[in-house]
Formats: structure tokens, sequence, C-alpha cells
């Protein structure tokens, strides 16, 4: 069983709040959270929206087994609350961004209104899998970029953080990559599979050029050979040479060499220049390495003649910020917005429920997001505030600026409000999305920040709510 | 199921290769392959091993089920190899250290000895598992270290890498903590389960205080109140001193008050004095927030009264090296030893079929691990030399080292050669087994490298393979 489908899927905490508003008798006040994240990873200036389907399939599969409502009560719950426990299903609403769109900072991403027991009780699973899956679709589509146009492989599994290489492969599918080495996720999510050989396989034979051959002789359609296992321009690639000559006598191409150790810029030159002097300029060529969006930059920049990427640690790891910062706040309860104040002022949550509106210019590409409360009319929207810097604001400008829908309803009262698009059709969005975003936002150093700012009355609400805070405690 | 379980749940080049030895007829000869990783992590001097129950039981289910020989028949593969797939099983050998041992670069911490195509279709899950286990677990020791003996709770669900959140959970207890928040982990691996409530339970109240008494109410006996919601000095501490006092007026104690935001070494230090004021010098202080091992080590030398470390990100993703890089490599073929050059010298494998031997001090202190041939007699061994640098030789010297045994079967002919001991076992043999570890390796800044040498006939050995190799290619 997928264990995030286990009501027990949880930060222990999200239950005992449970029974307590269970015991309050406050378990049907109706409550909207709002997930969204702090700062986008990696420096960078845009995050790919991933892990959506398998939150809410999630969301709605959540429920509790006699044998776990049975541990609870070891644990000194109360009979009436796990009775209910028993039943427990999600009635609410979700609502959020398409998967692999482009987000920002204080977008909100997911947005749950429901009693708050159930709302409360999705929390931990909600962000355990939308904060991973969007964290390593945005590492992808990085990679990807960085690429320009060449494939990139997923081949992260051996390093991956366990089972939740699924979900990485799935994610890094969103954003971006033409293939997977991991077998089970290329089933389970129709993904393309690759992979070729290892060391191991070159010295199970007595001599490289036997492995190679033997191993050209079982894949004539789709070979790529390992060529660093002793000594990549001493024997590797003369070797995969003289089985490319072989292949070409039985009216076969060999399709690739693989490097995999040393300076890849410069054994992909030499080994270019040697198979195009055996006249082997269709051999193509696939580096891996501890490779990332950076080390390709600079591969791509210094004319390195690489064909495909093997990625795989530092991008299905996302090695340089393995975590992404998303939350899950109370925005709204009983009809009251909320808001939490806390010694950080960057930790202030935006209160009341909201929708995210996003302006776009003639040719679509995006200008500025503007988060506003539910019940405001679009037309009625002129001015967008800065959070915080009270005279950062930008007018609204008809019909220059034009909203692009990006919030849609994806769960009514427990049912799923439309279905999913499959995973194909998520990573053509994420690459259509990606193309509307200015230049300025993807560079990775110092991107230019993308504003997500408030409506006038959501601002007011919030500066409201925060004075209201500070004199009443 | 259990993903890691599936014969899928592998990199998909390992299947090409097992086709490969199964049609070049080679699928039975007998081969040995080393699991080990280059460097420790987090620039420490040591890991904690974990995975290996894991590991071991996914070895002897995995096996391929008609629809996922189906999906391989979709691909190419041939029927003879898919029908000797479905019927597979492991039955080789695996040996390793047990579970929580404190171990270095270079020691095999699995090997694996089967017919070839057995133990390359295991390659992929070992490493994935052991990879990611040995990594939490080792970071989880760093962070239980720093804390001088205050309890450190696991909280990293929400931001743990997706259903890696389970392995995550199981390798930070070997590692030493206290409690997890993740309940479904917690059931499933009988860890000890903790948590309070979050912002939301305090925002959903008109007050903080009366979301305190309610707390208070409901949960008597194991209250710990999160006091930074709107102002932890001004608003947080004080209603959770009054809430303290009626709890007292029903013979009540509240247990602890939680920091999640601000200066933990100031906050604390104002919150201890507040408590103690108001004779409440039983109430613990709770810290949580980016917590890691650096930081909690620096928040003691400051005297932060802090007595309990809830700790979730940077732990549990491992945020500062979310990889560990260890490998799988073939050392001994059809009874040959077997070396992999590379262009990184680094990455030469040490051949053969090997044991590791761990010398220790009368004491039982850790003094150098020596890798030997499987055949060597231990009261042989006089010398232990450096892999590489030929003047670093360790003579050994009895009785004043003595051989401490490290290496285990686990496996004999695809059966289990002894019972796992259990979680809470390999929890106390991590602590036991660090305490045996001097202290100069346990530095966070550049620990004193402990040594893992070879004996003079592996040292030869590998030795005569590398010329070997360079000579002919």
């Amino acid at each position: 069983m997928d264990p995030t489908r286990s009501g027990l899927y949880t930060d222990f905490y999200e239950l005992t709040m449970a029974q307590g508003y269970f015991c309050s008798g406050k378990k049907d006040v109706r409550a909207t959270f709002d997930l969204y994240f702090r700062s986008a990873p990696f420096g960078g200036g845009y995050a790919v929206f991933a892990g959506l389907e398998q939150a809410v399939q999630s969301a709605l599969a959540f429920s509790y087994s006699d044998d776990e409502t049975a541990y609870l009560k070891g644990l000194g719950f109360r009979a009436d609350f796990l009775d209910w426990l028993g039943t427990f299903r999600f009635t609410g609403d979700i609502d959020a961004f398409r998967e692999g769109d482009i987000v920002f900072p204080d977008d909100v991403l997911m947005r749950v209104s429901a009693p708050v027991i159930e709302a409360q009780l999705l929390e931990s699973m909600l962000l355990n899998i939308v904060n991973f899956q969007t964290l390593v679709a945005t590492k992808t589509m990085r990679v990807v970029s960085a690429a320009r146009g060449r494939a990139v492989m997923d081949f992260g599994l051996r390093r991956a953080q366990a089972e939740a290489s699924m979900a990485a492969t799935r994610a890094a599918f969103i954003g971006g990559t033409a293939g997977t080495s991991n077998t089970l996720a290329a089933k389970n999510f129709g993904i393309p599979v690759a992979g070729t050989h290892a060391h191991s396989w070159i010295q199970s034979f007595e001599s490289e050029q036997a492995a190679f051959s033997a191993y050209a002789g079982l894949y004539p359609k789709n070979c790529t050979l390992l060529v660093d296992t002793y000594d990549t321009l001493a024997s590797g690639v003369p070797n995969a040479v003289r089985v490319a000559r072989e292949m070409e006598g039985r009216g076969e191409r060999l399709r690739a060499i693989r490097l995999d150790s040393g300076d890849m810029a410069y054994l992909s030159k030499r080994a270019r220049a040697m198979l195009d002097e055996a006249g082997l300029g269709y051999v193509k060529i696939v580096a891996s390495n501890q490779l990332d969006e950076h080390l390709i930059e600079s591969l791509l920049d210094q004319q390195a003649p690489i064909d495909i990427f093997g990625v795989g640690t530092r991008m299905i790891c996302a090695c340089d910020q393995p975590a992404l910062d998303g939350i899950y706040k109370l925005c709204e309860v009983g009809g009251s917005p909320t808001i939490k104040i806390s010694e950080n002022p960057e930790k202030i949550n935006n209160p009341g429920r909201k929708k995210v509106l996003r302006y776009v210019d003639r040719q679509g590409k995006f200008l500025i997001d503007a988060l506003a409360l539910e019940a405001e009319a679009e037309s009625c929207l002129d001015l967008i505030r800065h959070p915080t810097v009270s005279f950062h604001t930008t007018a609204v400008q008809r019909p220059a600026m034009r909203p692009d829908p990006v919030f849609f309803p994806v769960v009514r009262a427990g049912r799923l409000a439309a279905d999913f698009p499959g995973l194909k059709t998520s990573q053509a969005f994420a690459r259509e999305r990606f193309g509307l975003l200015p230049d300025e936002h993807k560079r990775f150093a110092n991107p230019h920040v993308y504003r997500v700012g408030l409506s006038e009355q959501l601002y007011r609400l919030r500066q409201t709510l925060i004075e209201e805070r500070r004199r009443h405690g």
C-alpha cells in the first residue's frame, strides 16, 4: 500500500489537534489552509509546481484502518474520537495551480477548505508530497534548460532517497527529462526507460573489446558503450571504434559512447575527434558523473560535443537544496480571516480565503501575480501592493495586462472536480509555461525577482489584523 | 506493496546486463560485489551503517510478477530470459557489518556473492536503501552527539523526501533519536511518537490563552505549548505561565513550552527566567526551527537552557550533503579478482573476495580497520598498508591490538543466516559503538582520519592488477 494514503502518514500533532477540535466541539467549523513556499529553491527565480495528482489522490484515499485506530487507542486517544476517525473521509474542497505551472514565493499553490479537523489532518501528507515533487521538478527544469535542447536522462535511483526515487522520477519527468533508468517508475508512470551497461559488464569479460562486442551483438539497435573502465582514450574509445566498425559490417550502427569519469570537456572533444576521424560522426556522446545545471552550462560554454546528459544524484536529490520550505497555514476559520505573527516577520501569513491572479502581456508572457480575496472581482483590481513595502505598488493597466487563469477547482465536496491531465501533458505544459517566463527570472545567478503582490483589499485586511494582534496578543 | 521488493526497482541497465549474462552463457558464473563508500559524509570522520535489514529483506523478496515481465516483453526482452526472470530468487550469500556499527570509507559494508546475474540485479536496490539510511543515521548521530545527552526528536516528515520519510525515520532512530512525529513510521517500526500542536490550533481560538487552556484540559499529562504564534515573550510565555498555574490548581504539571522562531539562545534564556520566576522550574523548554548539529552545538556553547531539540529538515534530509556516495563494485568473477581503473585514481576498487578486520585496543577503542582477502588468517596479518601511499604502513602489534569481529554472515544460499536484532537493539548498539570511536574522529571540523588499510597480500594483488590492466587495457 502507498503509505501516503494511510491516515497515520502525518505528524503526530495533527492527531492530537484533531482530537482537540473533536472534543472542543469545533471539528466542523469550516477552515481554509494555504499551501505555499517562502523562497524559490536553489537561489533561483521560480519553481515548477508538481505533486498535485498524488497529493489529491492521497487526500481522497486518506483513512484509518481498524489496526491504525487500535494503535492510536494504545496511545491514549478517546474512543469517541477514534470511532469518528474510523469513518474519516475528506469531504472538502481543494483549489490549486495545475501541475507543471511555474510558481513563485507566496503564490497559493493549493488551497484546502474543509471542516477544520479534516483540513488539519491532511497537512503533513500534502506538504510531504508537494514539497518534494516541486523541489525535484524545479531542479530538473533548471538542468534541462541548461542542456539547451539536448536530452537529459534521469539516472538517480541509486542515490535517491529510498522509495522517494519513485516520486522523484515522476517529478523529474514533469521538469523535462527525456527518460529514466528507474524501471519501476518508468512502468508505473509511463516514462521512457533508458540504460546500457555498467563497469561490471566490462570486468566480467577477459577484455574490454570482448565485452563491447558481446553487448553490441545483443543490442544492435540501441547500443551505448561505457568507455572509461580502464582508460577512456587509450582503450575505451578505440575499442568502441572497432566495435562500431564490426557493427557497420553487419549493417548496424553504434548509437553512442558514454563518458563517466575524468574531465568531460576534454574527453568529449578528444572522443568526438576520434569518432569523426573514424567516420563515425553519427555516434553520439553521452556524459554522466555528478552533473548539475552549472556543470552542464559550463560544458556547453566550453563547446563540449556532448549529445545526451545522464544526470543522477545532484538532480534527483536536489543536492544544493534538498528541501523546499513549503508550509500550510490556516488563513480563515469560521468565516473569519486569521493571521500568525511570529518572531520572524517573513513568517506572517496572508489572511483570508484567497485566489491567485496572474497578469500576462499581450504575448502571454508573465508580468505579475496577485493574491486577492475570493470575493473580489478581478475587474475591480486596480493596484497590486507589495506585502510589506508600502510604496511598492503596480497599477493594473488594461488591456496591456490581462489575467491568465492559473488557479482551478480540483476537488469539490470530497470528489474530483476534473480529471488529471496525465504526466506527458504536464511535462508539455511545464515546458510551455516556462517559455512564458521572461528570461531574466531564469538566470541562475541573482535572478530578477518575480512579483507576487496583494490586492488593495487583502493588503488592508492584513495590516488591520497585524495591528489587532499586536494590541491584543 | 513495498516498491523495493519489485524486481523492477532497478536501473534499467541491470536488466540489459542480466539479459547479456543470460545470453552469453555466463549467468551462473560466481561473482562477488562490494558495497562501500569513498568519503565520509558531512565532512565528518565516520558513518553509521543502516538499512541492512530492509536491504536484505528486499533482496530475499526481489522477484518479477507476470505483469512486470510483460512490461519487459514490451520493451523487447527475449522470451527465454523473461521465463527465467519470472522464477528469479536470490540464492547467494551476503556478509555485512551490523546495523548501527560505525564504518569508514573503503570498509566493505556489504559483500554479495552469488551467480553474477543475481548479484547484478540487486545493485540499484541495495544502493538505494543503504546509501540513504546510512546517510540519515550518520547525520542523526552527529545531531544527537551535539545535543550532549538532551533528547532529539525527529520532526522531519513535512520536508522529508516523499515516502523516504519512512526509511529516514527508521535510520534516524538508529542514529539516536528519542522519538518521531511521523506516526506511521512510529507504528511500523515501534518508535516512540511525539508531538503537540501547531500555530493553527492557536489561531482557531479567539485568544492564545483560550487555546492553551483548551489544550491543557485535553492533554494534562503531556502538555507542551507552542509559544510563538503572536509574540513569544510578550504573549506566549506569559499565557503559558497562566495555564501552568491553572494546571497546578488541578494538581497537574505543564510539561514544556516550545520555541519555534526567533533567536533560540536569547528566547530560551528569557523564557527560562520567566518560568523559574513563576516557580515553574519543572517546565521544560523544547526548541525547533532549522536545527542541525552545528546550531545545537552553538546553542549549548551559549548555555541556552534547552531541554529537548525538535529537529526536522536538516537532519531528515541531511541537508548539507543529501547523498552518500556508496557504490557496488565487482571485485571477483569466476574465482578471479577484478579491478576497475578509470580516469579518477580514487575510483580504483580493491580486488578480490575480502573481509574486514577491525583492530581495537585493550579498552575496545577502535584503532584501525584492515581489508584482507577472505582466505587470509588474521594471525598472519602483520602489516596494514595504505591503499595508495606506499610508505604509510601500520604494524599489527599483538596483544595491544586485537581484532574485534565486525563482518558477519547475513544470508547463506538465499536464506537468512541470523535474525535481525530489532531497531531498539540497533540503536543501543550504535550508541555503544560510537562510544568506542576515539573523540578526535568525531570532530565536526577536520576530524582525524580513521585508517582503513589493506593486508600486504591484498595490497600486492591490487598493485599487480593495476599494472596488468595498464599494460593490456
